[in-house]
């Protein structure tokens, strides 16, 4: 199934635009996994038993998992296997290399672990982003405006009247022949983000800075969205899956992932009816 | 030791600016290799082994290990055992995200499996380049302009009248504080590298693009060094360690290692002296 087809049909069916972040850094799980085989995948699996009603989307820091060593490459499959098929899973590595580099990362994401979406860093420009864009099915989120305040140190240089990043979307859009290009732009840049999504009007925007990074929620939803109150992927990592630092991390996660829920469909029942 | 001693050391004592690019693609493993318990150790293996003294830096391409599975985590530690100490380890990854994630990415890099530099993508900003400087004995190299086609995207657009990848070098030098940033300058470009040079003065430059990408060895050396003939590292991976197909690897990657290292040398004694 083509990626927008997958990502239209969960959010209708879920109700949900919420993506949630699987940074599972080892040393913020609870005492009762930590003698557990492999912690780091018992706490993913639980986080996804009681969420995934909730969500239209995962997405893994591969970060988080490369830094467990070895077995984090098993904890990614693993961890897939526990999510539900019709859910979006996105790789979140930034990756950007050489052409013949781009497609080994590529491999590993779509062939191998079998995740729908991967993130991409433009910096290298188009045959660094082609290897993730070869098939229909798989999307790549290219990073255009970001949410850390790094991203005021490139991405808003003025070229020709314009900042960087809109030349990042403008050049994506021309790449997305087969449709399978989206964006990310962070909840920390809320005006922006309404420019961006006037330029792509049916372009997945990826967006994270909700939760520890402070983004604006209803602006979010409100500039985010298509005119359908769709495609914005809504990515809070940290502030569900450690809502709790505790044994109780699961309940926790899970109330707070309806909470956020209920609170992106409130604001977009009032936007967008 | 700090980075640029340790480079200097180095690039002296093996007279040498080589760096060799342990892409080691599985694929192109040789037979007489395939059957043994780790085919991409043992080849890297031989292949340090028989280079070593010509060289003054090895870059592991991260894309080739990750795309090997799980083993490819035990194979980059001991592909970095094989190297002798005094020669500079580089990990190819191109990382670059949010500070929380840059610092396991860095983690992974300098803590766990002992590389002395890293290359990292500016696109996101300070924050995802910080935990790479925080050791002085460990080096990022930041990504100005690559030596691929796609450098021609973003790299050259026109910001205050300079190309974006100069406005990269003004960045990267503001953040050298602990003189342990390098950059990273295609050798496809070679006027451009001039340009950067004269920016850097005292900066090391990682160079690829030689050999199967088809930059230009003489303008390469000559743009590339500092006044004293050093602080380059000229990288050529597909170029020497698939030489030869066949079983006759090692012998052939030694050849084209020193013929380079020769062509490289004649070349700096000619401009300096």
């Amino acid at each position: 199934m083509r990626f927008l087809e997958k990502l239209k049909l969960i959010q209708n069916e879920n109700n949900s635009l919420l993506c949630i972040g699987l940074d599972t850094d080892v040393l913020k799980i609870p005492p009762s996994l930590q003698n557990s085989n492999n912690p780091q995948l018992e706490f993913n699996k639980r986080i996804i038993e009681v969420t995934s009603d909730f969500v239209c989307a995962y997405k893994l820091n591969l970060a988080f998992y490369e830094s467990a060593g070895e077995r984090g490459y098993e904890t990614i499959h693993k961890t897939l296997e526990c999510i539900p098929k019709e859910i979006i899973t996105i790789a979140d590595g930034k990756r950007g290399d050489i052409g013949n580099t781009a497609e080994q990362y590529a491999k590993i994401i779509f062939d191998d672990w079998k995740f729908d979406a991967a993130t991409v860093n433009p910096y290298m420009g188009k045959d660094s982003v082609e290897p993730f864009i070869k098939n229909k099915n798989n999307c790549a989120f290219i990073l255009a405006l970001t949410s850390n305040p790094g991203s005021h140190d490139f991405q808003y240089l003025e070229v020709s009247g314009r900042p960087l990043y809109e030349h990042v979307v403008a050049k994506a859009t021309s790449w997305n022949v087969k449709k399978n290009i989206g964006l990310v732009a962070g909840a920390t840049h809320p005006e922006e983000l309404k420019r961006i999504r006037a330029m792509v009007p049916e372009m997945p925007l990826l967006i994270p800075g909700i939760g520890t990074q402070k983004g604006d929620m209803e602006a979010t939803v409100r500039n985010g969205c298509d005119k359908n109150g769709l495609l914005a992927l809504i990515n809070v990592s940290r502030g569900i899956i450690f809502a709790s630092g505790g044994n109780d991390f699961a309940a926790r996660a899970r109330e707070s992932a309806i909470k956020i829920q209920n609170e992106i469909n409130v604001i977009r029942n009032n936007y967008f009816g």
